[in-house]
């Protein structure tokens, strides 16, 4: 929002004081404070009080606040005070002019809605009737949502699913579409837009949460081994066939997922390809946790809305500790896996297994 | 199986055609892409079809299995058909001659008893009166069976014991067998032992499965760990008393354990020597399920058989993409722990310990 | 306990023959190994029996015992079996003279009770009415002891509280008690004295555990990621409120939680707050087991009894391979976690959050 040309009047400050008083939330410390700087900016100018000793903490703060302030004009002051207030009482009327939605919903995406408030910027598949199996668009417009989450100022990232479904995986009609290099060509391309595509997940800087809203299939599994949270409804189910199409472990899977659960569990699943109930993803440590379908979106989504109220620089740093240690080694995962698969996509078993799942969809 | 030698008559083939018609089950996709390819190399010769469009995949994977018989003679398609078709239907009759059991079971074995078929290698302890401990003689057995099977045309390969016991670890008797170059000797031998034996599952390439029938101990315990799947009955046990005998862990079950379990968990077992029960061992993640001991062998080897009708080199590729990650480490782990032990086995505490266990043994 | 100054009498060595066979246990056959070579050292002199067979190994081990005193005068075995025989025998009366409690208890700590005794050496946090806040002395004098521990004549280590609480953690007034050099030299002591305190738990060399007798918040939570096994009453509860105060993980949990718990668990607890029961952190895997309240102290203690009574340098080789494999790379994770904390504890967020805390507190 670029508001530089704008000036809040005199009567938008004191009805914007006004609108302090009747907040029926404690806006947090943090806000309080910075309420107290621009307001004391507004109406004396740059700080004027003398430092308070280290002792005097609750002082050291506000006059750290204000000071902070530098020399901000008090016209300028004025209107971040009137801004601040409005970000705090969205249901109030605001004199500030504010274009409806525009920070609200993103568009210019086919296979995803995505939208973004109360700190949180959620990326829906939206493919239902194909089960939001995940073509080749859709990789792409994934890779864009979460490069423009990254920057916005959104606290934390959900990634779900519109309808029955999270999603099914990988589209096997991508398989169909050959270009006129071959199938070697094809393999070729799928392997580096697999790899760009799970890089995005290993770098992603804030809280990445998963909100599994239904079955979830093969890409979508795995790359949950890379999500700081995974909430599910108990209607969900995870299930990663890769064997049976001839295919091996991505998503970095067959690094995470012998750590998240045991190697003998995670053979059961990716080379064995064992179904999991949400329950049983859960006590292997794959979902955080489960609730009863009927609850499930209103359970979770007042969770998330806490965790995006807690200090955004400490979530970043905390993960950016955590994940700092792995990100080298799930680089060299991903590639490795990337590079196994595209030889599994040219095998006789992969050809053979998807020619005959395609055949049974298509009644052939 | 030499077939070279055969020949199948024009009658062979008629009949094997017949046969398949008869079959109960679907004998999957690929095998009928080969069928396919076989009956026409055998009645039309090398592949004369005109190549098919990327995009029609049906027709596409049948040129593809015809054009790989290349210049295959019309005879030998004609034998392989035969041969095909005898594999799919064991219980009919077919004029093919077959020596009974040549394949089905492996012979030369004083300590286990081998055997082959559905695609499954079983390797059974078979020192039932000594609860399947493990002397010397059986070290060099299962690594022999071991590279046999890494190299027969199964898909996957079990272990498990015949009688009460899964194994009751390593025969305390084979510290007794004291060689000429005196304790010294002893445990160095027994330190290239452990390490070649371990060495061995570490570097096992295909599917390895643990069919735990009852109690395990000490080395039977630790290289579960090493794995892909371990189906235990509700009988069985898991005991690593390494402390009480002066000892330390081996296998690799100082890396491995902790990473399956919690370290906290894992210290209780290999440092405290808990023994766990089954249900324990599967909560832990040391264990993939754990069945009533009523129907464990029914439930546990149709689950297997069905293992071993997956795409094997999916099976195998998906293994190796896993397991390459951690051989390196594995490998280094086994050579500190068995030179740790090494060590261990000439103190005093170790030989105090084992006295001790064979005085009660034998009521001294 | 220097003894060099005592002799025993031939009565007192006589008594201690009496008192050997009133002994109620079996004391082992290490002791009575000990016992018995002692007694032919007293009483015959240096080992004087031709070294039995390879194969006699209840001769060996006695020749072996009475052997390794080489030629220690009659005098000294005579004092040595007395003295051994009064540690196996507290409750009897002796006629050697030990100053009660001399090396049941240390003294010189202010802020803990440390007590040694049945092979067990225990650091109890000693500031009930605080809920055992960690502050700076407490920092320095849990150190020392953990050096002393490491050093005595006990088999195992134990941690634990006295009062209602484990402990709370870091004592925040630690913030207040801002040095000459201002708030960045506080960060920076504080960070040099948290890498070393947390350096003490990844080099102590002997099994170490936790007695969790009631709440543990922070650094005391996250430290039990370094122990061998953690044993909590149900009233137990673990709470890392990081992000709450600003701050970010550390006690190496960014690496030991998620190996500990699955990624996403470990992601809800160090970055979200979540607070775990007794029983979500034993299915965690962060502790090893949970006791009713009411049998708890008992319970543990009787199990701690039993562990100390295991060969002791198996107990310290077996913790030194595990560890071994993990010291050089925690100590790297300890200082970064270190040096971002550093940074945290010079943000806003964090002066904000440590200001609110401290307000609420004292109601400001």
């Amino acid at each position: 929002m670029n508001r530089t040309a704008m000036r809040a009047s005199q009567k938008d400050f004191e009805n914007s004081m006004n609108q302090v008083k009747l907040l029926k939330k404690d806006p947090g410390n943090e806000v309080k404070l910075k309420l107290y700087a621009l307001y004391k900016q507004a109406t004396e100018g740059p700080c004027n009080m003398p430092k308070p000793g280290v002792f005097d903490l609750i002082n050291k703060a506000k006059w750290d606040a204000w000071n902070a302030l530098g020399s901000l004009p008090k016209e300028a002051a004025r209107q971040n005070y009137v801004d601040l207030v409005s970000s705090l009482s969205p249901s109030l009327e605001s004199s500030s002019q504010v274009e409806p939605g525009t920070d609200r919903k993103s568009t210019g995406f086919e296979t995803l809605v995505v939208t973004s408030e109360d700190g949180i910027t959620k990326i829906m598949f939206n493919r239902p009737k194909k089960k939001n199996a995940i073509n080749t668009e859709m990789y792409h417009e994934i890779m864009r949502a979460l490069k423009a989450a990254s920057k916005d100022d959104s606290i934390i990232t959900v990634l779900t699913g519109n309808g029955d479904y999270y999603s099914s995986g990988n589209d096997l009609t991508n398989f169909t579409d050959i270009p006129p290099g071959g199938v070697e060509e094809k393999a070729k391309n799928n392997a580096v837009l697999l790899r760009e595509f799970v890089g995005c997940f290993i770098d992603f800087p804030k809280p990445l949460i998963a909100v599994v809203n239904g079955p979830a299939v093969g890409i979508s599994v795995t790359l949950l081994g890379l999500f700081d949270a995974v909430y599910a409804s108990d209607r969900a189910t995870f299930h990663t066939p890769f064997s049976h199409l001839g295919q091996s472990p991505e998503g970095c899977s067959s690094y995470t997922f012998p750590k998240i659960m045991s190697p003998a569990k995670a053979t059961e699943m990716l080379i064995f390809g064992k179904k999991l109930t949400a329950g049983e993803a859960c006590a292997q440590g794959l979902v955080t946790e489960v609730f009863p379908d009927s609850t499930f979106q209103k359970e979770v989504w007042t969770r998330l809305k806490a965790f995006a109220k807690l200090p955004p620089n400490a979530l970043r740093i905390s993960k950016e500790v955590i994940r700092k240690r792995e990100r080298e080694k799930l680089h060299a995962v991903n590639a490795e896996e990337c590079n196994v698969l595209q030889g599994r996509w040219l095998s006789d078993e992969c050809t053979n297994a998807v020619v005959n799942f395609l055949s049974r969809k298509s009644k052939l």
